[in-house]
């Protein structure tokens, strides 16, 4: 039997990305975002969801460009700083001893410490209600070296991001390997029910 | 070092989701979509991308309703399998052996089987490429009670959902809890660093 429990914003798991811009003066910040999914595959695109009230907003406003940076499970109190704090009030990349790059594609800076970015061009800017949706068109993928396989693979196991759970509000880790998609389902198909 | 692995929509991970919907002959369905983000906190919104050649976009688009509901780990064939297949071709739900229930708020059949359901209505259409994003709201999300705990609390780690890293294709679990967000930030704080 199920109970309801109200209309909320609750999505097990939500990634937790670090948003890179500069603001309207050319410094560049971050900004731990969660509202947050691939929104398209041809063009690559994600979809991120800021407030207006937040310095981020006035940043992709400005520049029409951010980058999405995929930290770590070592780096999770500073990305919680991130969240917490405003890029109008504080350098929150200096106080938290991370060091931005200037992305040669987008006009945002990535984070050099996490191990992951997408570099996004905003396309189109969605009017929702208190959270404006940006879609970004990823212009590159880049992943720290040291984490591709021999054949130049990515692996999530290797990069160990972590998520977020927005009733509980905690972080939780990754958790195992488990069954190959497109192919587990296979035993159900009508073609294979004889 | 970052070294870029070209243009592609890689993100860490991505919540797996099974949309239910009603087609145009009332018949229920149900679909494996990977794409999914919340996109606003008020109104509550999720956002879900689907190709415009799938069923159930034409689904969503005659209803304006769906259902997005989570699985757990022990249906993982079962969503797979809901992914294969089109609902154009078979009963998925009959075949994965899934009840469909009639939604008393939206005009979409959510999935009795699993754990968590959001009833959302359509309240934008965004064109964006290869996939149109439905923004849907968030009319009420329901939990297997037995689930809840006695103060009537969700927990991400009893609903067990899985997820997917759209690299190598697998589905990953829920690690470990970890911190507790928007606390333990807290000592980068400014006005915390005297």
């Amino acid at each position: 039997m199920k109970k309801s429990l109200g209309a909320k914003a609750l999505l097990y798991p939500t990634p937790v990305t670090v948003i890179g811009t500069y603001d309207i003066d050319g410094k560049p910040n971050a900004a731990t975002v969660a509202w947050v999914g691939i929104v398209c595959s041809q063009p690559p695109c994600v979809g991120i969801s800021m407030r207006k009230a937040t310095y981020t907003y006035g940043a992709i406003m400005s520049r029409r460009a951010f980058t999405l940076n995929i930290p770590s499970e070592e780096f999770i109190s500073k990305v919680d700083y991130l969240g917490l704090a405003s890029g109008r009030d504080e350098n929150k990349l200096a106080n938290a001893g991370l060091t931005p790059v200037e992305s040669t594609l987008v006009d945002a800076p990535y984070i050099k410490d996490f191990p992951m970015v997408l570099e996004c061009k905003v396309i189109n800017v969605v009017e929702i209600g208190l959270h404006t949706q940006f879609i970004g068109e990823i212009v590159d993928v880049k992943m720290e070296e040291s984490l591709l396989d021999e054949s130049g693979q990515s692996s999530i196991k290797k990069v160990r991001p972590f998520f977020y759970a927005p009733d509980d509000r905690f972080y939780y880790s990754l958790g195992e390997k488990l069954e190959k998609s497109f192919e587990s389902g296979k035993k159900y198909l009508k073609k294979n029910q004889g």
